[in-house]
């Protein structure tokens, strides 16, 4: 299934006793379509706060519904800010976080010396002007296959901290600036800190050369402040073609 | 003052007993920073859940504050969905209602085969394919001097059924269709009225001739329906340079 959630009042995806999350939410409404109890894994876990234009789930089910009801069927079920955009059967060989061979993400910082009720949990909210080109040109560093050690949280439990970021851009307009970010894999935070990073940099302070030493150093401890998870998006997740995902 | 409020959880502008209003909201914030009670007048009212980009208001006071402090201290009585922008002095000629020479507002409709969490309080959800074309060619014969009478509520309390639309522009990315349309001044639900013509004709359940006719009848019952307040947008209203406002 492809599935979209605004996270305001998410504590993230993954489910924990006593906080409202994406996936108790959605198992739920899906398990009352299936009629049986389900357990979904996901392309990408996102934290309290962080929205999904196109998350990827997966199930396994004995249940025989048609596309259209296990879309039409889970929404019924689910609250405002969750909504299932597509359902497709696929076999076993399938599995929405390993199967994934890249994540893509967004973030985004609005430039304004007053805050922006329409944005304000939508966005990273900067009053000082940011140089889209400094961020561009230190972001662009991060590009390929790096240990991204210093860009990922202390409690990131990933074996490896090596990542190949495909692309990196920054747009552009009316003050609003989007990261637009796609890598193999994202370490635990590591959006928001490359975030936090040019975010520093755009500013003016820190130098462009600022993420190369990062990736130098490989210290966390080093690194910049976390941006706020309200301007993240996880964006989609690309699948071989073989499974067929009627992605958007 | 320049405001920015998301309507979502406000009952409208206008005060009401009993309902949250964008208006005591913040007449009570301004007359903290002024230090006494204050009344304000703003150039649209708006309905319950409409937003506004950048709605203009004056107040009367005796006291003398930077136009940092004005902006300021409101902002820090003021809830989260509601900010003041900028803040400039004018004189007794001005009033943020009578002074306006044009507004300007936007209407959002996302075309989609299912809800959107992320945009659920930001635009009206249609589910069949929109005709683009057909809303610009529709839209276009309301532009000019014309008797609105079919287009504004019942309710509405203007003496003269007649204003001038200076343009009405159709713009469509990725399924969202945008309404652009800037007036000498606007009735009663009259942007909602149109939104709802045109997404009919959109949708291939009217003809695009079906707003000539309606401007010739006058006749509200003849109309379509209202639109849904959460895709409206007030942009902006436009004064005489000689106030010289701080626009954005």
């Amino acid at each position: 299934m492809g599935v979209e959630y605004d996270g305001s009042d998410f504590h993230g995806w993954q489910t924990q006793v006593g906080v409202r999350s994406v996936q108790s939410c959605l198992e739920a409404a899906v398990g009352r379509v299936a009629d049986h109890a389900i357990g979904l894994h996901c392309a990408g876990r996102t934290d309290a706060r962080v929205h999904a234009i196109e998350q990827v789930v997966h199930f396994d089910t004995t249940a025989s519904r048609s596309e259209r009801s296990w879309v039409l069927g889970a929404n019924v079920n689910l609250p405002p800010d969750v909504a299932v955009r597509w359902a497709h059967p696929v076999d076993e060989r399938f599995h929405a976080r390993f199967s994934a061979v890249a994540r893509h993400y967004r973030y985004q910082i609005m430039v304004r010396r007053t805050r922006s009720p329409l944005l304000r949990s939508r966005v990273a909210w900067v009053h000082a002007p940011l140089d889209a080109a400094h961020m561009q040109a230190a972001g662009s560093h991060l590009v390929g296959e790096h240990d991204f050690s210093s860009f990922r949280t202390v409690a990131c439990q990933a074996k490896s901290p090596v990542r190949r970021i495909h692309y990196l851009r920054i747009v552009e307009q009316d003050g609003l600036f989007t990261i637009h970010v796609g890598a193999n894999g994202f370490l635990h935070h590591m959006v928001r800190n490359i975030a936090g990073v040019l975010i520093a940099i755009g500013r003016g302070e820190a130098s462009v050369d600022w993420t190369q030493a990062l990736l130098h150093v490989r210290d966390r401890t080093r690194g910049g402040v976390t941006a706020p998870p309200q301007g993240l998006f996880l964006v989609k997740a690309d699948y071989p073609s073989e499974f067929a995902l009627p992605q958007s």
